[in-house]
């Protein structure tokens, strides 16, 4: 059975695990003759006072992505899951302060100072991935509606840690660098095959060794096509943060004399929000000055 | 986008990147500035030689056992899911070749000379974590029907090596006995609220510091209920295991002159089996050679 | 023998090795086949842009300091060859800022982006190790004149990381409490023995329990002794860092027609020079700006 | 000072801290205001049934060999030394069942069992570094005679762990083969520039590419050195273990009628022993059938 009694009780099995060695089964006994395996466990404690970085990538996505008739080169619906599931892991775990993703990959920022699962590294990847992972298939319809998820997909996931606010944000930049680049090729390539009638090898041909400015040139004079004006979310990818909201909500509230009046009740409140703008640069740190902590520290 | 192209596609970015270097826009030249990060990651190769074994337990799944009404002490759709979830891991990712899992919880053996992954612990235990999760929610209304899955439901996972067969069949005998320990416990308990109107309250301290035979005992004299007789899936958990397997089908072959005729074909191919036996014993060990390999290596 | 070629050398036998592989003798071809046993060894290398702390202490060192009579509470000439140590240590091995000592213990600081031994924690701590301990036995005689040493002592190693500034400042103030801590139990514990003519066990009992203050009151009204004025080396510890020194030397120069003339001649370079000052405040700090390196980095 | 008082002495201070830490001076509160760096250590216990190896290496003794007149290709004073400091490690230190030699390095076995400074990495390897290095100058004169030892001299360390009986034999198999190797090597090397005039240019050039079989005719048919004649030492290294001798002293005993008379008395004992034998075969593990423990464990 799934363990459906509480923690408490968790407690009271092994004290009576404890108590009735001496009297019990041969299987029983036999508890206490294997619980010597336990110490083989090893501890993987992240150094205190660096930012814990878990990131994740689909396993096989591009076979995945084939197989669910995904936009080329970027699909909204994919993109828009891929978040969703971010911000369910965010409003699940405690301590992320920020999240970026692009592609099929996610990067969840650890604040430096988390004692969430004692800072272990193998405790913080797995949630991590495991919650995304479920969210991915649970919101699954929200995103493709019809069109059915063939196979549950799989995410792999890693720890890295950073010592300083600079290692962090060059972090982030390059993984933001990342998506730039790929979604600059992937936007010219697409282009030529879908609009210039090239085959996926001839327009692999085309693009081998060209700069940015190349493939910036390419889709202006050959199609029309003003990067610039590409979709924030495609060129720079999702960052997550946590921001205080104002929510106002009208009440209706009953006075002994007057009957009922309208009144509009205003609650501040944190909630994941999206954005889809630089995060090389410093701007976006100097309006959110709260995601990092001091290096003073 | 997720990513669209192939891996060959892959490699070729990474080269674009570096020829681009010296020419292109800011952000590119910073990719190059930003790469050093990746030097953060340090390595979590697994000691050769061992058996890799990777531990998935539930989070918070009293509750979550709670809100989807799971049957008490043991709920048949739930082990039916998990194992079904186990079996996806086990087809998906290589070099499985035992598979132990009981109430929350299930461990996932790779072969000691494993190279999967390079060995990576990261790798192995997020990829087996989220294959299980996803496969979870997947697999969810098979198990479950019309009765939804509320929420997205969150997996740990943990990796501890063992250096010998003996202490991995330690390992997997210290889970079973922990089930039969866990099973007595809460078959007697449920036994004494739901058929003996006892309070939760009052069934935690009737069985507090008691013994295995004196639960039987309550089972057996006030219950007239046999333990033995329990369902061994409860008793003794869920062993899944590689195994050859026989099957026949029947085939219609066209022959040239007697025109159509059937044919039993018989073909040998390997599939996850399910086992609800002893592990702690010799036997199973013995009718199943491959399992293991030999210390001698 | 000892390695008597040169690192050339080296190279060629591991080519060599590999050429003869398929003609030579059983046991060459066997080390191919042994060959396997080099990937058990696991990476070690420490979390780049951190402080990298090597932390050495004696083995038994009470035993030790009992068998070569060192002066209670504070024996100089062992202070002094501690010193020298570690002074043989900084100056041996490259990338070390500052190191601090007090009583039978030695630290050893790293500078963040050391790229030393590729920053593997088990190069970085051996010789470490090493260098103070054959340092410790082949300087003895300078400090302990003709008092034999009696066996070879030993030393332990380990190695801590620091990601900040702060984290680097608290961790080397953390011993120089422990050193003012301990040296003021020490100190008044010996004169109650040494003037006070208590037995050992009697000292023990009448410090149980007391203050700083009233260890402090001790000392100056029962033995007029004003711990301030003790010395600041046995008070505060020596601290170890690198200095431009200028030194001066008179050379005799010949010149063409007036004979020979004496020239002073000032060199600037590094030295390892000693201190015995608070490290826990400001000052030090900021008077040798150049042993941390910015935490902006 | 170094640490003069008992044991039982650290504890009382640890204990007087905590007690004072309200009252006392700002440097002692800052103690406790500091005590969290202790946190930054992290955990490196050796994973438990595995044999741990710790190896050592002379830090550049091409130099140190050359600045010692170093006999070529082998030096017995040399040789002697790093023996008689490894068998100061084997008496020092618990645990150590075999240890081998060759060349400048030294590896030490630990048993699989060891619980020795609960198998931390860090301690192992860097206590058995530093005995190494301490007795290394030590027990110099005893081997040099009055050719004094120009500065101290520094090891590496490193961990390695072995999982079962065949790696660990297979690692001591690996570093036999590679002694036979750089023996024959050196053996001819030096050969042929000491007997048959060849510079070190020269002699590298002739051995380019050799084989074994070429490099026993050269030292055959020029030399007329029969290469299986030279001392197992420098073919084989050297081994050292535990084994039980037996010690017969001769004691005069007064009878009280007869007057004295003399006694053989044979005691057994464990001690350090040396040998120079084949130890890939299996004949050298018959015939010492404790070095290893059980597979099976």
């Amino acid at each position: 059975m799934l363990r459906l009694l509480s923690v408490n009780f968790r407690g009271l099995t092994e004290h009576k695990t404890l108590l009735s060695l001496n009297f019990s089964t041969s299987s029983v006994m036999a508890k206490s003759k294997f619980e010597y395996v336990r110490n083989f466990e090893l501890d993987d404690t992240c150094l205190r006072n660096c930012y814990v970085v878990v990131r994740l990538d689909g396993r096989n996505f591009h076979k995945f992505s084939e197989q669910h008739n995904f936009m080329k080169p970027n699909d909204n619906r994919a993109l828009g899951l891929m978040s969703h599931s971010a911000r369910s892991v965010m409003e699940e775990l405690e301590d992320i302060t920020i999240a970026y993703g692009q592609s099929d990959e996610f990067s969840f920022v650890f604040k430096r100072s988390t004692t969430w699962f004692k800072r272990r590294a193998s405790k913080l990847m797995t949630h991590v991935t495991s919650q995304f992972s479920s969210s991915f298939v649970y919101y699954w319809k929200e995103y493709f509606g019809e069109q059915p998820l063939r196979y549950p997909p799989s995410f792999d996931g890693r720890v890295v840690l950073y010592p300083s606010n600079r290692n962090l944000r060059d972090y982030l930049s390059w993984r933001q660098a990342d998506c730039h680049i790929n979604n600059l090729y992937n936007t010219t390539f697409w282009t030529l095959v879908q609009k210039g009638g090239l085959s996926t090898t001839q327009a692999e041909e085309r693009l081998g060794g060209t700069q940015a400015a190349e493939k910036n040139e390419i889709l202006f004079s050959e199609f029309n096509i003003n990067y610039n004006n590409e979709s924030p979310m495609y060129k720079k990818g999702t960052t997550l943060i946590w921001e205080k909201v104002n929510e106002t909500t009208t009440k209706r509230i009953k006075q002994p004399d007057e009957g009922e009046t309208e009144m509009n009740v205003t609650r501040t409140r944190k909630k994941v929000t999206s954005h889809s703008c630089d995060i090389i640069g410093d701007q976006f740190w100097e309006e959110h000055p709260d995601i990092l902590e001091s290096d003073q520290c």
